[in-house]
């Protein structure tokens, strides 16, 4: 007997399936074909993982760190992805998101709906160092990729250093020893021409 | 100053970059494409997550599930995906992603390298309530795939339902309301032609 519990669980499991479908700027090293948002969060799960210990404040709480990375674009399934240095993109992109959320969270139990719902909104909110550690690896993970493909993203029209120091700003306070590495590479890839100062 | 430990974390987070590139068996729904590595470990840990409460063992550790099932196929990158029910692949399996794990995990500082070594051994020898928990989720991803899209990988000439059974097996101790669904799923897939009696 399979409980209308689990039936729902596994409904929304199979949903998200489309999140492999969605895809973002980056591309993947090696053979250039644009991330998804599936490997992109798996890509910041681990690094959670690995680099909690550059998380300004001590006690983080790296499994809540963890599932809000895992979450954080479910919400692109209905809203698509929105580059982020496409300031038209973002003026109507909490609307969108949220109404994605009301419908894709909402086939999960609802205690489980709740719990993803407020993961969601803490990350999107930066409200907690969690929070604010998530957005600062998903801040990192799109510059790694960048610096190992000459930029690829960063060759698009209109894209200068000054923005990528702004989208990367949230490191400095919540992750300082990252920072100084996402300095590095910004200024090493304007030397190699990656980059427009 | 970047230090010598953040560089070789860094250096292992850009080389695991190539699990996107490991496809597997499975078809993603929708748009029938082979499933890749890493798209596949996000989903385990989103599962890992949502289904912890049908673990039989009640108080397993869910971070140590999710970090075992966000690295545990980091060993393909050099080894390749062996196909489950491929006998002579499984041959020297071991001996392959042994050489992988000791050149990709050692990458990292000594300590993290350790950790990694160490849960993806857990993993592959279930030793574990937790590794025999994200083994029963490893089991039944692939499943939902298959069933939604009309048992893809079981038409494969040579797989039958007593294979499917067979390696589902591990979630009737491990996950047995989990396991209720499997039985399901495999007789309605039967009924439905999507999988050979």
């Amino acid at each position: 007997m399979v409980s209308e519990r689990l039936y729902k669980q596994l409904e929304f499991i199979v949903e998200i399936d489309k999140l492999k479908q969605v895809l973002r700027q980056s591309v993947v090293t090696g053979s250039l074909r644009n991330e998804n948002d599936a490997e992109h969060s798996w890509h910041l799960a681990v690094m959670a993982i690995l680099l909690a210990e550059y998380a300004a404040e001590k006690d983080v709480d790296i499994l809540r760190v963890v599932k809000m990375v895992l979450i954080h674009d479910l919400v692109e399934i209905d809203a698509g992805d929105t580059f982020c240095y496409d300031a038209k993109g973002y003026e109507d992109k909490a609307e969108r998101e949220q109404r994605a959320a009301d419908r894709i969270f909402n086939l999960l139990p609802a205690d489980q709906a709740a719990e993803i719902m407020d993961l969601w909104h803490e990350f999107e909110e930066m409200t907690t160092p969690e929070a604010r550690f998530a957005a600062s690896l998903d801040r990192l993970q799109p510059l790694l990729l960048n610096y190992h493909t000459n930029g690829h993203t960063w060759q698009k029209p209109g894209v200068n250093s000054e923005m990528v120091y702004k989208r990367n700003a949230v490191l400095k306070e919540n992750a300082p020893e990252l920072y100084e590495y996402v300095k590095e590479v910004i200024e090493d890839s304007i030397a190699k021409g990656y980059l427009r100062r």
